[in-house]
């Protein structure tokens, strides 16, 4: 499912927009309780980008190490790594809790590695230094996994962009790449000491500042859950809503969300249509030395181009990696 | 009026969304200027949370000094201090006005205490400085008085985060403790340049901001003023909305607000059986080893009981301290 | 157009919110592109506050020598310093690009010197030295031109602060002084991944962040383009939303839309009016020793006398400079 991806772009030297190299679409990011292996196993039957394995909070205090266990068996077992087309990611417990040693004991140590590993309600660079230590120790080899982290709190969502800086930095010499960050919004109202409205209005802020710090590092930005798991229609405006802002996926707690979200992630057809006319229009007008010209009544210069080709750019990446 | 409190959770070990001491609700905090008895009599007759005798904007230029010594004989007045149910608060002049020196002389040395001093425009470490100096010279023997400080400028919204961290570092051998900060709307607006509109939305990043802020450090924040008193429909929305932001209080200029704003900063009956059903539940699941279910038909896990807690924390902590 | 201004408060000591000494109003800050000198020339004959030759993203890549050289024989030309009435600003290409050298070299060694000079795509202190390091050694004499700094990615949006601070400290001993900040929307939007929606919901976070932190430093703020030119109804509803979180100006891409922008960055007659109004009450209540009362319903006190005291120093300022 991953794919090498070059961005090659003939009318524009310096794009930094989409620099990475490797990209491993994440529009939907299903949980599944990792004790339950009735749900997981329906899970990889489906059609989703990346399915969560849990051992956080979704998984009862009693059952954490059956969590644990099933999860390393699901690892162990070749036909799971080679017929599947989706990222294989774990959510461990908090680096504060007492069960993230064991967690990543299991899962790293595993015949195959998950592809990501999901480290919850990280607040200070201590959590990351010592998730950084057990990492390099555990995983063998030359072998890398990619790591998202989760600003859920308020003091993380104060912190994001240290947090960020200071990953990154850590993964340069370390067994993990940074691939992104989940805004919380549950445990983040909790924090606020508030419940979660029906609309999101207060959580503006914090999400919109999470997902402007992840795009700064050119990471993924995965966007708060919609627990109303039946309201499909709310599901798909919130989805619209954080696409908007900038989100690449969006967390999943029910298989009926999965096809809503992978849809509303992708660029439509009006979005790719306007796009590649305009990019066309664009060169056109170069070639004629006109750097500003009106494209369907629209005034267009260098910026509106670059947004035309996120769309085309995002098509590619996720259409080619599906 | 103030109780000691110990959260206790018998499902879950570490819930640390309210973790102080002492719980001084400040629902509604009311402004009367400080060298009007008539009215400042009339308040302490009030059922209301938190009354500040002004020293600062609500006082002309020429009656600071009758302001300040009128706060003062009330504070030297032993049945003022025994008989009242509510926080006795002085908001001082800035530091950087001529006034702060002489309004914290005659408020720290005065017979008994205020509970709380009210401190605004602070914009600077410096600032801070100064005022712990002065508190820890003027205050007797081992009291603490609890601080409330405001940002109120474009300056201190994007200083607010440092600002808060040291008054917590210079409280911590004060004879002071932070215990809020103030949302100084009106003022901001005339630091940004501007006057507020009906709906305020151009405030949203820095109402947001200064919230979280606040509930990083488990500080209560204190909403903006409403500044057209008699309309009281426009309060309570305003109330609702800030509470939904995780305000706990709000400041008000008019006696016809308290009952509003009080009733829109405690939960109401549905949220409560909401919150109080949803506990039950969550209790009953985990026992049978589930750490995710359905609630009413939402997806419940950790989080959103984290929340109904919360609910049911604030109301118990309100109602107690009455 | 420049000129002189001391701010004098008769009832008030300090108000700090408008303290520079010169004020060039940039309501509209019109873009055109440096090589069409046919457009050039029409805009000389606008009623426009600031007119912006281009070389940057309004200009192909064939394009950049002759906007470089046209715009050089602009400032080359008596005639056009002489007799004018806008605020004369020239657009060089990012410090990061290959032409800004070039750029700069051209503009800073004309006969006249521009009034300002606008730097795109800052996301860097060592950007804004080097910029420093041209500017210092290219202008001649004494002269010193007014510098308007680009924020326009999410990485510019996180470090603003800075940004500006640092400029600040190397205008100190420099030949330029910081005037203002522009928020560059669609490059941010870029930046972000995304392209820009209709009424702009994804950009509420950054739009006022940028304002906040202008504010902080008493920079003029110039808000984000709107490209839909022919749509003047919705121009003039995003000028409002702008003038109501702070701005004090936009840029415009067309010159029909010059006229809605220069209306709605100016106080209308009924703020006025209120504004006028209230200061005088506001005086003969301070006289009578009141610093709490009723205008019209409405309580005021020292806050919102320093709103309205906003309202006729913009006026004031923008009319005795056009």
């Amino acid at each position: 499912m991953k794919m090498k991806f070059r961005t090659v772009f003939n009318c524009i030297k310096k794009i930094n927009i989409i620099s990475v190299r490797y990209y491993t679409p994440r529009r939907a990011l299903m949980y599944v309780p990792g004790d339950n292996l009735r749900k997981l196993s329906k899970a990889f039957t489906l059609d989703v980008d990346c399915i969560a394995m849990d051992c956080e909070d979704g998984v009862a205090l009693s059952q954490k190490e059956t969590a644990r266990s099933t999860i390393r068996s699901i690892l162990d077992t070749e036909k799971n790594v080679t017929r599947r087309n989706f990222d294989r990611a774990v959510r461990v417990n908090p680096v504060n809790s007492e069960f993230c040693h064991d967690d990543l004991r299991a899962v790293l140590t595993a015949k195959y590695l998950p592809d990501t590993v999901l480290l919850p309600k990280v607040e200070d660079k201590g959590h990351l230094e010592w998730f950084a230590d057990q990492a390099n120790a555990l995983i063998r080899d030359e072998a890398k996994i990619d790591l998202i982290i989760y600003v859920e709190s308020a003091l993380a969502v104060i912190k994001c962009y240290e947090l960020c800086k200071y990953t990154m930095e850590l993964a340069e010499n370390g067994k993990f790449r940074l691939a992104g960050v989940v805004f919380g919004s549950d445990d983040l109202c909790a924090s606020l000491g508030i419940t979660r409205s029906h609309d999101g209005a207060e959580l503006l802020y914090a999400r919109q500042k999470v997902v402007l710090i992840s795009k700064a590092f050119n990471l993924q930005a995965i966007d708060m859950v919609h627990i109303d798991f039946k309201d499909l229609v709310k599901l798909k405006e919130y989805c619209e809503q954080g696409a908007q802002m900038g989100y690449t996926g969006k967390q999943v707690i029910h298989p009926d969300q999965v096809p809503v979200v992978q849809t509303a992630f992708l660029p439509n057809k009006k979005q790719v249509e306007w796009a590649t006319g305009l990019l066309e229009s664009f060169k056109e007008h170069q070639k004629k030395g006109q750097g500003a010209f009106v494209y369907k009544g629209i005034m267009i210069d260098m910026p509106t181009m670059k947004q035309a080709q996120n769309i085309v750019d995002i098509l590619k990446l996720t259409s080619s990696s599906l």
